[in-house]
């Protein structure tokens, strides 16, 4: 039986997350179905709803309930420290800066977009610093709050229980990794035969069922999600109601239906999150980098393996016709796998992409850290590129221009991407060992034995461990790069 | 300069407005988009929504602010009484009160489903009259609160400045026009030559093209709207973004272009409303049958008139061919202009429509009255539909189990419908005296003449006027049931 302080946390927490809940929703109607014209008033019930929540968890009562609370049992008690934890960022900064880091985020990711179109990073300096000086200011005041190193109380804000001294040997060992491997990867794939060209056109109504059948077929239920369409692909929504959007290109089929196979990694695990502490902070995702690990399993891990290729070739011929050769899974493999050294991150491969998060990961810390200023970004930028893969950006719109996360005022949510690549890598590793069947249902287009065993040692812990403990839990050890990279090396460095 | 404390009222409002604009978003999402497993957490949504907003407006800062405010010029002080009013009737109730009805009013909707599925009345009947004396209870509360006679107390939270002893003079005379008017339009009806049948099917793809295209020829904008699909098609959404949804039969095309060109006359109405008023009580609709009265003036009083019908049977011809006889002005009117005495209200005619509603108003102000008890409402009912339309009833399933409402506890609301038909008429009256070119214009399917008038002398008045003063402004008169009864004669009663 659980104190009636605690019992009021609950049910406050549970009404802040009901807002949540609606501004998710809110959020999808906005990117998906949304006329152009409904924007600002939009903008208003968004507004509304964040203030409102954040009214919730900063009353005077909170403070005074989390004071005599005492939950009871291990799940109530790690609900309460996650209490604890949200109450302390939401309180750490005075509505000033709160309100002037807003207007900063707002104004600047408006002049980076004219920015970045121009190739012009002059044009966004000044309001980029700004940015930055309120982050730092920010992540000041939520370290003191925290008690933790400034850039760490930014990053535990996307991914509790990581800092950037676990970071940093985990990023330097994948450095290492790629200086070699990199142009290993490249050799084997040049020695190869080029690859058959994919026979497009795709009709869209076509990929759309084909996207539908197959996160269906992976095992997402459609009496609790839909699948729509954005021009920039997401998965929102709450767990009792998934919403994934995707986009079709008629030329180019791996687009929508790669991109939705990632979607329904996320899905999956929001599906899977515990239904007794819905709408509570233990109930929730562990993390960015958790998440990511969630898509990424499915996409990269399970959809790209030779396995699944074979099955996804088949479906694809089935679906569009052509020439059978160009479906087999070493042709689907030579597109969907081709390693590439290029400028833009989201276009990346799956070796190359974590130099792109090394590169931000260290910058964003030297800027939070004031050992960079934001007018020596881009000669920064340049020669991080240079070192570490090898290639100088033309100019900044391929270079520090080409993310809006900084310009929208996110530091700390960089890392999160690779984390979850390796997170990923080494679950699966885990899966393997457990259900000695998994890539022969692969094989099959079955996901049944990796989702079973992601559902029982991932979804179904909610937030009740921290990153590094859930993976302690469900693979023996905290983060390590070297299933990652033996991934990699399997995938890529054997001709 | 309006004072602090009025100020801090409207901040207040427009927030509680964002939280009502989110819950349409949701509650259409629901109807519209929701896949069946996101029920539960919706509902979770709303109730959080619904309950901030209650306590934002019944907090006791409010009754503060409202004893100090000071609005200043006619506007805001028509904002601030419609602020009084709202606070009054928000904390006229009992929190026990409003919790009980709740709770009762979703028990009887369950039972309610049911009991008309097996035309079984007593099994619905306790938990009717549980909800009937809540609803007593509910309407003395605020009578006391408002001083008003309790049944007005209820009517008034749907339609503002309406009373019974407005509404039953109105209806007496309507009654006394039908007694003669039904048989004669009757025997006219049945001298003319049976309609030719329309040509189906009607593809649903064809059907959800014209139905947009008419929309926005009639004066919607779509950048600020969306059409979709639902069981039961409404209009909803936001002022700037209106969401309206139909139903399409592919062997009835006139149920979902009739409906549509319905639900754009409330979406218009929304579109009209002062936006420098946004989020403001005066700057909403002025009521139900205000509401009613603009989706029945599209709908009813244009889109059913000869000069509109000889435009539509064109549009109908070149989107689904057919015989040409079959669409031409005449023969739709036969069909879309067809009087028959029917049990069921939703599909009753024009001129029967009325009797459904008064039969309903007078029931319900006996039974919150205390002159009539549930357990006599089949027989009281079945005398009522008997005495009106010389019809009674063969099972309670196609009498007083037809309607969700009462069973939902809304009580005073079916007056809206025939007010709204009343008012429709009469600002249809004014309109073609102010605007001489309006039936020429509807004539070329050009609703921009009615539509300029409406946006003028209704939608742009917001809540500045309740449902007497709007009509008094616009038509020089209160609601006078002469000039619908004189629509209906020239439709209906000219051989």
């Amino acid at each position: 039986m659980q104190n009636a302080a605690y019992l009021r946390l609950k049910a406050r927490f549970a009404r802040i997350a009901a807002l949540g809940e609606a501004a998710s929703m809110l959020h999808w109607d906005a990117s998906a179905m949304m006329p152009p014209g409904g924007g600002e008033s939009r903008g208003e019930q968004l507004a509304a709803l964040a203030g409102l929540a954040h009214e919730l968890l900063t009353a005077p009562v909170v403070e005074e309930d989390l004071e005599i609370a005492h939950p009871e049992g291990a799940w109530e008690e790690a609900n309460f420290a996650l209490m604890e934890r949200a109450h302390a960022r939401a309180t750490a900064l005075p509505t000033e800066l709160v309100e002037a880091a807003a207007r900063a985020n707002s104004a600047c990711e408006k002049l980076w977009r004219e920015a970045k179109a121009r190739a012009d990073f002059a044009h966004v300096r000044p309001a980029l610093a700004e940015v930055v000086r309120l982050q730092r200011e920010t992540a000041r005041a939520l370290g003191a709050a925290l008690s933790m190193d400034p850039y760490d109380a930014l990053m535990d804000g996307y991914q509790r229980g990581v800092t950037a001294a676990d970071v940093e040997p985990v990023f330097a060992a994948y450095e290492a990794f790629l200086k070699d491997a990199l142009p290993r990867a490249e050799a084997i794939q040049a020695a190869k035969p080029a690859p058959l060209p994919l026979n497009g056109p795709f009709p869209v109504e076509i990929q759309r069922r084909l996207c539908r059948d197959l996160s269906a077929r992976i095992g997402l239920d459609y009496d609790h999600a839909r699948l729509d369409e954005s021009l920039h692909p997401f998965c929102g929504g709450t767990p009792q109601d998934v919403r994934l959007t995707t986009f079709y290109d008629e030329h180019d089929v791996a687009k929508a239906l790669l991109g939705v196979l990632h979607e329904t990694g996320h899905a999956l695990y929001e599906r899977g999150l515990p239904a007794a502490y819905a709408r509570q902070p233990v109930g929730e995702a562990a993390g960015m980098a958790a998440h990511e690990s969630q898509s990424l399993i499915v996409e990269m891990q399970a959809c790209r393996s030779d396995a699944f290729l074979a099955f996804l070739g088949r479906e694809l011929h089935a679906a569009f016709g052509g020439e059978p050769a160009s479906v087999e899974a070493a042709n689907l493999a030579r597109h969907w796998r081709r390693v590439e050294r290029g400028f833009i991150r989201v276009d990346a491969d799956e070796i190359t992409y974590p130099a792109h998060v090394i590169l931000r990961f260290r910058l964003e810390r030297a800027l939070i850290g004031g050992t960079l200023e934001v007018a020596d970004l881009p000669s920064a930028w340049n020669e991080g590129m240079q070192a570490m893969l090898g290639i100088t950006p033309p100019d900044d719109a391929k270079g520090c221009l080409q993310d809006i996360h900084w310009h929208d005022g996110a530091f700390g949510y960089f890392p999160s991407y690779t984390l979850g690549a390796m997170a990923a890598a080494q679950l699966m590793k885990a899966a393997r060992a457990a259900e000695p069947g998994l890539d022969a249902a692969l094989a099959r287009g079955d996901m049944a034995p990796l989702l079973g065993w992601l559902r029982t040692n991932v979804h179904a812990k909610g937030s009740f461990l921290g990153f590094q403990d859930l993976l302690r839990a469900a693979t023996g050890k905290p983060l390590d790069p070297q299933d990652f990279i033996d991934h990699l090396t399997a995938r890529y460095l054997t001709a």
